[in-house]
């Protein structure tokens, strides 16, 4: 039998020192974010399936998982029978992203915020994705936004925290990508593409790393976009990044110039950070209005988190345009990335005793032990002592001492140290 | 449109200072329970519809959140509508509790455990209950359980890692409140009730603190219990927790002798901890079988926690027995009691600046600030700078600076205490 308990299918337990180590990873999150002056907030893991399913999560509103309503009666299962809507059986759903909630949080409470409003978000989302690797039905997200900022100090503060943080977590030689939606806007229609198809164009640009210019000219023909030189065009930009972002070469007359100028000052304005000009990044959702970018690292052929401006989205549960932009961290890939031994630093000792020993007196060392700022595990002598000391070691602790008979006080015990 | 945006009916969103507090408790939870030996895991939100409804979480199973399966046809939902059983189009559930996952768990991953396995569980469960105050539909619990211990140092561990954590979120004045189910049990055997009632008079005996001795008795006798002198033995029995527990007065015939030695052994090895014998506790659940314990506030009328002795119920995905012990601390009640200021302790700056100023400057000065330790917000100056203040002291900030023209360094800045 206990071979077939397992978790649900695409989701994970996390035993004592994966868990750890998340935990360590997200406290230096927290602390960094916080040091950047960003304030974490929190949702509920479930919104209205009205929301959840409002048009602002895009292709990820399918994955929702679909929470049903309470106290069905067989005429409510017969009426979605026959009118083959499952989602009228379901009036919440567990949040795919944190955005969505965040719309409807800032919808809520605006009153209660600053006029600058810088969110954090640290938890987990659910989406009904087929399982493969790397890719979970629940995970964790790591959003921070600001709300309310229409100026470039908005993208500015959130590329420099997002920085920060992946320094504080040890993580070298990331770099951000980043690119403007205007750009890209500019480009199509240089090119002389209908506004109607920018779209579905460019979901075939954000190909371009794998199906190449040549590849891409191609599928943007299928769609009736068929100008001269496109796949020259793309090989020739996606190479100018350096030059175009440093002011080396003059920008063609095509780029956007207002969008342009703002790439320069974010550069000027993070001087410490990485930053390539990636005038071919796409970024999949369609809420993106400016700058876009992205989290690359050498060794990855995948990002490790993006975000970008979306000014027409948070307003939408209010009404009214409210300028918004965000950076959101894949902590499931960052997490794995991390040295091993990250989360263990304090002082643990393991007191091992035998069977028979009195309950009273193990439980007096514990306590002054404990009071002293040292973690304690109480371990029974078990036959094989070796093993034994090895877990605790692989668990963390650092020292172990064996209770000799007698002994009622923590500064009697004998330490040594594990794995020494 | 915005004065109907809310969260989901009985759910919560939690601003900044509150959020705050809320991390700051579970830090403090999260730290305490390592000191003691404890290792914290994690499992999915959801388990599978089927081990959520398999009778190890009493009432709580009826109120499970069900998750909908994806991808179901109109005959699926014929078929539900025929049958009227909702629960076969939902093959996951969200988590009451967090027992029935933690037993899922160690059946899952039993042979990476240690023999004796001390788990931390901090995490929000579902409950789809008629909202009210206090209660919510989600909330967070913060479980401890020690398995495969089938001695008394389970307790005396448990109880003293809770009395600990109590401790240090500055809770001062709790006692906890012990019994033993075989002591309830030799009650109703020395009144010579069949075993097959004793569950439905343990459900009466728990109204005592409502109902009186009188009450529980007629109660009783509806039920055909009809012993002489049920209400003066409950009368007595409840008085008389000190005198037993401190071995002043001799302990009646009937009582339980293991669990009656038991319990002095208890008070022996915790003698820091406030224990109070009440011989008349209940607890609801009926999977206990041992010892039971719950947290008492001289101030409140409620509990702020519980736990005890479960050993027929983590075995029971194993096919085997396995010893267990837990005790859960009220999260949401505590966290309620603690001081206002508790989260804000770290250096927190504002720096106000002009509308114009450049993002450059600003973000310069900023990543100064943050590289030397202080957690920094930028604001625009408004109209209104004693409000801004005022936000900023609220929001646990602590100095701020009016930036001057052509301020480039953190060191030139003129910090003001806030509220001073």
């Amino acid at each position: 039998m206990a071979q077939t308990v397992t978790p649900p299918r695409g989701m994970r337990d996390f035993l004592p020192a994966d868990k750890a180590r998340r935990e360590h990873a997200l406290g230096i999150i927290r602390a960094s974010y916080a040091a950047h002056g960003f304030d974490e907030i929190e949702t509920p893991v479930m919104e209205d399936s009205a929301r959840l399913h409002s048009g602002l999560g895009g292709d990820n509103e399918k994955l929702a998982f679909a929470v049903m309503k309470r106290g069905l009666g067989p005429d409510d299962l017969a009426a979605a029978a026959a009118s083959g809507d499952t989602l009228a059986l379901a009036d919440l759903g567990l949040r795919f992203d944190l955005t969505v909630p965040l719309a409807r949080f800032y919808a809520t409470h605006r009153a209660a915020l600053p006029g600058v409003f810088r969110s954090i978000q640290i938890a987990p989302v659910w989406r009904a994705e087929r399982p493969q690797k790397g890719r979970y039905r629940q995970f964790m997200q790591c959003d921070i936004d600001i709300i309310g900022e229409a100026g470039q100090l908005a993208e500015i503060e959130l590329i420099g925290a997002t920085a920060g943080t992946l320094d504080a977590l040890g993580l070298s030689g990331c770099s951000i990508r980043i690119n403007d939606r205007r750009i890209l806007s500019a480009l199509l229609a240089h090119w002389g593409v209908a506004e109607t198809l920018f779209e579905r164009a460019l979901i075939t640009i954000d190909k371009l790393d794998k199906i190449g210019a040549a590849g891409v000219a191609t599928e943007l023909a299928g769609l009736g976009i068929a100008a001269d030189g496109i796949a020259d065009t793309l090989d020739g930009i996606a190479n100018a990044g350096w030059e175009l972002l440093h002011g080396v070469t003059p920008p063609p007359a095509w780029l956007d110039q207002q969008a342009y100028a703002e790439l320069l000052a974010l550069r000027a304005a993070l001087p410490d950070v990485e930053l390539v000009f990636d005038p071919t990044l796409v970024r999949g959702m369609g809420y993106y209005t400016g700058t876009i970018f992205e989290i690359a690292h050498p060794d990855l052929g995948y990002s490790l988190g993006g975000g970008g401006r979306y000014d027409g989205m948070i307003g939408r549960f209010l009404g009214n345009d409210v300028p918004a932009c965000g950076f959101s961290i894949g902590f499931e890939r960052i997490v794995d990335l991390l040295p091993e031994d990250a989360a263990s630093t304090a002082d643990a000792v393991v007191i091992v005793h035998e069977k028979d020993a009195a309950p009273t007196e193990l439980m007096a060392l514990k306590s002054q032990l404990v009071a002293s700022g040292t973690r304690v595990r109480l371990e029974k002598r078990s036959k094989n002592l070796k093993a034994l000391l090895e877990r605790a070691e692989a668990d963390g602790f650092t020292r172990f001492a064996l209770l000799g008979q007698g002994v009622t006080d923590a500064g009697a015990l004998e330490f040594k140290a594990l794995g020494g």
